[in-house]
């Protein structure tokens, strides 16, 4: 298999870096391929602008998804930007390594989505979901969060962590069709023994390892929306995995 | 009310553009003082790592949050951070404006919250929610969205807007101590008529005047949660408003 890990975290001591180095060492020793975007050390820029283009469709006014997709049909993405895309469609499965800033990801890796997945290459012409330029191919977020479980259960003043990921799970993941893997969530790394520490890389390497047959959040199927992307009568929400739905009493 | 707008968006035409502009002139027109961080324009860099600070607490290992501790106890932020943190201390509203990229923030609004509200300064030592450090403040999402609204309904395929925008109202927000107002929510601006651009304008016109009375989100009350900071048996969801909870009968 081949795994592309995109790693945000500036301190290669941390957590987070004995995740991706554990990742790592095991599938490469386990006779798969692996790339790491170290997006820290790499100094990628995650301000998405024109920045992103040698192409120029329209110099009076920059709308980012007219230009992205001129810049798709002409070859216009700078090198920085063809490099992630070239390993993203390379990669068989794709890990975000990264610690949970305010309840999302860190502005380096936010802005490697928002400029490597551009439309024409990445999404567009109704290409997503299981109908998406990445389907068949499996994506999981490798998460560290300050905060203890309790607090991010249902119960929990933070909310659950299904929520809290679901514009990452279902809007980046799922929408560009990847099969979207369970999270692996590493709760208070700091404040945990190196004996713990220990066992959750013991579990995480098995979790990599056996990331294709990882349980995955089920994702909805694009044949039972309508044209206006509603679900049709009589179908049932696909993915509550999320915990984005409410009651069924509270629907409007 | 001072009011302070992040604005994040790289086109000063763009309808975002044209928003921000509505709500500065007819804020000052009302006798209101108005701050604006065009962050674009600032040429905000959103990446968090020792950049942010002029102190360091520990030269050898980079923990990212002991590190905001200690330049908030030493007046260690670097000014083009201190003067986003006085601005946010000035307002008694804060407005986020910007276009909905990859179901969240672009990441230089991201990277914006990753490195002004630091520990010791927007949060620490239980200060959140209700007895957050901005409590008594109120803010607002102001959002531009590519796709129509159906598509981001209960049954939409994208799934309900209020679930998309939880990690920022109740994780940025809330957790801060902001009363979070209802975001102001404008479906297609590329794709409307002239027309129905100036009528969202008025609308939001309105909204911005209107912001000390208008619809709020509930949040948790910190009272209702234990030491764990898990809601105490009998006490109800708080703040289903987010549409972030499964239904009753899928908790674990």
């Amino acid at each position: 298999m081949r795994v592309f890990i995109v790693h945000a975290h500036h301190e290669a001591k941390s957590f987070n870096g004995a995740m991706t180095q554990t990742a790592q060492r095991a599938l490469l020793a386990a006779g798969h391929e692996v790339l790491v975007s170290d997006l820290y050390a790499m100094g990628f820029d995650p301000v998405s602008d024109r920045r992103n283009f040698t192409t120029v469709r329209d110099p009076l006014l920059l709308r980012q998804q007219t230009e992205e997709s001129y810049a798709s049909e002409h070859n216009g993405f700078v090198p920085e930007l063809q490099a992630e895309m070239d390993k993203l469609f390379w990669a068989e499965a794709l890990i975000l390594q990264f610690p949970l800033w305010w309840f999302g990801l860190p502005a380096i890796l936010k802005g490697w989505v928002d400029r490597v997945f551009a439309v024409g290459r990445a999404y567009g012409g109704r290409r997503w979901f299981d109908r998406g330029v990445f389907a068949g191919r499996r994506a999981m977020c490798s998460v560290t969060v300050g905060g203890l479980a309790p607090m991010y259960s249902y119960s929990g003043i933070n909310g659950p962590m299904s929520a809290i990921l679901f514009p990452i799970n279902h809007g980046i993941l799922a929408f560009t069709g990847f099969t979207v893997v369970e999270p692996f969530v590493v709760h208070g790394p700091g404040r945990i023994t190196p004996a713990q520490r220990s066992e959750y890389l013991e579990l995480y390497r098995y979790r990599v390892l056996g990331l294709a047959s990882a349980n995955v959040l089920p994702g909805p199927n694009t044949a039972d929306y309508d044209e206006s992307l509603v679900r049709k009568a009589g179908i049932s929400p696909a993915d509550d995995q999320d915990g984005s739905r409410v009651p069924a009493a509270r629907r409007p």
